[in-house]
């Protein structure tokens, strides 16, 4: 499906330890954008040189990757295998599923192979420590890196008790996002736009502020190539909810979506509709993320406007930034940044390019905060 | 030295005539940024599949390629070889340098080999049927797209009268050329400024706006990776002239420069600098690219500020466009294109990207009009 499928470095395999965790990837990565809050789990279960068993995790609730690769063996002989999986198998029964450890234990499997040591402290090594006790050898570490690359949003999570938080802009060459009469349908190509749903795929919520919401009323979802939708994101609508107006809530949207409110006015929401107050947060975009992450909101891609975007960059709120451009100048309307304060070139927000690519007759630039 | 070197294409080179050509085009580009008005123009004599000679362009007033390649042989045998160039041979004699066809046909070569046909009217196909006529085979064509890119400035001139014009940006991710304070140094890595440089190389004349000059007085010259000059560019300086005060005289540049003063209020030179009224032009900036041409500007790198890369984006002046891109957010100060006038984003200026490249923690991109 693209870049953000793909871990950064997948040369040189060259023993195969090494072939077997990337199918392991391969597989989790089939599950992309549907197992949140849990991380993309891919396994696979080899013997005599084999591939006897495959499986992934494929959402909340359902079996781990381990489980559904061992059960994807029954019938053959599974004693003495290896399992491969890029993430530590869980040893917690705080959740819905049972321990993958002790099923590993049970199904008299020799040795085990994992990227990454789950970052969630319930498991933290645990998993690994049981198997060692049980006599089973487990080796870790073997492309970790693309391994926390894959899994971003839950080593983030895990970490930092905070959504991964993404920005996407699309923009013209001088930076515009928007005409000064509110116009900006299109600006990017109809394939930068397909490739953007490809990045909300991965995210749990939608973020936009309220004039971005008034003005082109998104849908705020997932679609494929032929517009259907794969995904209904979470969704939520940022600013002074007093400009919602009788006729913008027969916009179906909103009536899912998660309020926040900016505004000083108190707003009274005439509906069910979940709304935070921004000033219940101490005005703090953090602890506002923080909340939501709370409230199970795990990742966010902010797609605007203007003052949402420069809120998120000037408080570094961010982990990736995407920037759309156009081979467009717009020469009026809002830029895709504000910040009337900075007064030296070095005062600026500098950021690392992560990629640039070209997509039709855009170009594509991956940022990352420095 | 980079990109603007590179004709786009040289894959494939499966027969020897093929060779040869590219060692035509290793040797013009040799002289690159040193021949104006003269395009660039390398040649290669072989006899019995050997190379015998060598020789390209250096500059107006110095011998052709074909005259090098032919001198570079003597001692050897002429009689009989083929030669390859890129251009074909000149036949007129209103120029410093004898017409080549003449040496061509009397060193006894057999066969003349060259990509383009030579868009000057005094030339163009009459050095090539003369060759004919004295029985010479002369076969034309072959990497013919990448002559003319390597001469994309020659042929413009001669098609069309003008300058080759290319506008040069270096901005942030914002389409920010400067903070409201008028600061700009540096938005870009000093890896994009040498690049930049080599930009300048190629062209016969810098030119910006009288803001940016007095803002950053710029030395407009071509410099290489130790900052040593390598080429003095013509400097041409446009805008409202009466805000040139005697403090600024003492920067050298001025003296050197050609001064276009686009003022109401008359404008008095006080020395001999060539100075050019706007208003004489019709205020019209064709007609002044026009007149820089036949004053023998046969390139122009428009470097700023605003108002001077909006004048030629709207005007649709410019041939290639380069804009350098840093990964920063500034928030505040000019963006590199203005126009209030723009109502709808299909009104917007559509342009098309040849390339994008990454520099350091930087990217390119090199844009042409649709």
């Amino acid at each position: 499906m693209g870049r953000l499928d793909s871990p950064p470095l997948f040369f040189m395999c060259i023993d195969s330890d090494q072939q077997y965790l990337k199918q392991c990837f391969s597989l989790a990565i089939q599950a992309k954008g549907f197992t949140s809050p849990n991380p993309l789990v891919g396994a696979v279960l080899v013997k005599n040189n084999k591939i006897i068993g495959r499986g992934f995790h494929q959402g909340p609730g359902l079996p781990h990757a381990e489980v559904n690769a061992i059960n994807s063996a029954l019938g053959t002989e599974i004693r003495d295998s290896t399992l491969y999986c890029n993430l530590e198998p869980c040893c917690h029964s705080n959740k819905r599923t049972p321990p993958c450890v002790n099923l590993i234990i049970e199904s008299g499997i020799k040795r085990v192979v994992v990227s990454n040591i789950d970052p969630n402290p319930f498991v933290q090594e645990k998993g690994i420590k049981k198997l060692r006790e049980k006599g089973i050898e487990v080796d870790v570490g073997q492309f970790a890196i693309e391994g926390e690359h894959l899994n971003r949003i839950f080593f983030k999570n895990m970490r930092s008790h905070l959504p991964y938080i993404t920005i996407k802009i699309a923009s013209s060459l001088d930076g515009r996002i928007c005409l000064e009469n509110g116009s900006s349908k299109w600006i990017t190509s109809p394939l930068s736009r397909q490739y953007a749903h490809q990045i909300r795929l991965e995210h749990d919520a939608i973020m936009v502020g309220i004039n971005t919401f008034l003005a082109d009323m998104p849908a705020l979802n997932t679609r494929d190539n032929s517009n259907k939708v794969i995904k209904e994101n979470k969704k939520i609508i940022l600013g002074d909810m007093n400009k919602l107006k009788p006729q913008h809530w027969q916009h179906s949207n909103i009536s899912q979506a998660l309020l926040i409110h900016t505004g000083n006015e108190e707003y009274v929401c005439s509906s069910a509709i979940k709304t935070y107050h921004y000033k219940s947060f101490g005005s703090s975009l953090k602890n506002l993320m923080t909340a939501l992450y709370l409230d199970g909101i795990t990742s966010i891609l902010v797609e605007g406007g203007q003052k949402v975007f420069s809120s998120f960059v000037d408080e570094k709120l961010y982990d990736d930034a995407f920037i759309f451009y156009a081979p467009i100048f717009l020469g009026n309307g809002k830029s895709n940044y504000l910040n009337v304060d900075i007064s030296a070139i070095n005062l600026g927000h500098r950021m690392k390019i992560i990629e640039t690519r070209s997509i039709e007759n855009n170009f594509l630039v991956h940022l990352r905060q420095e």
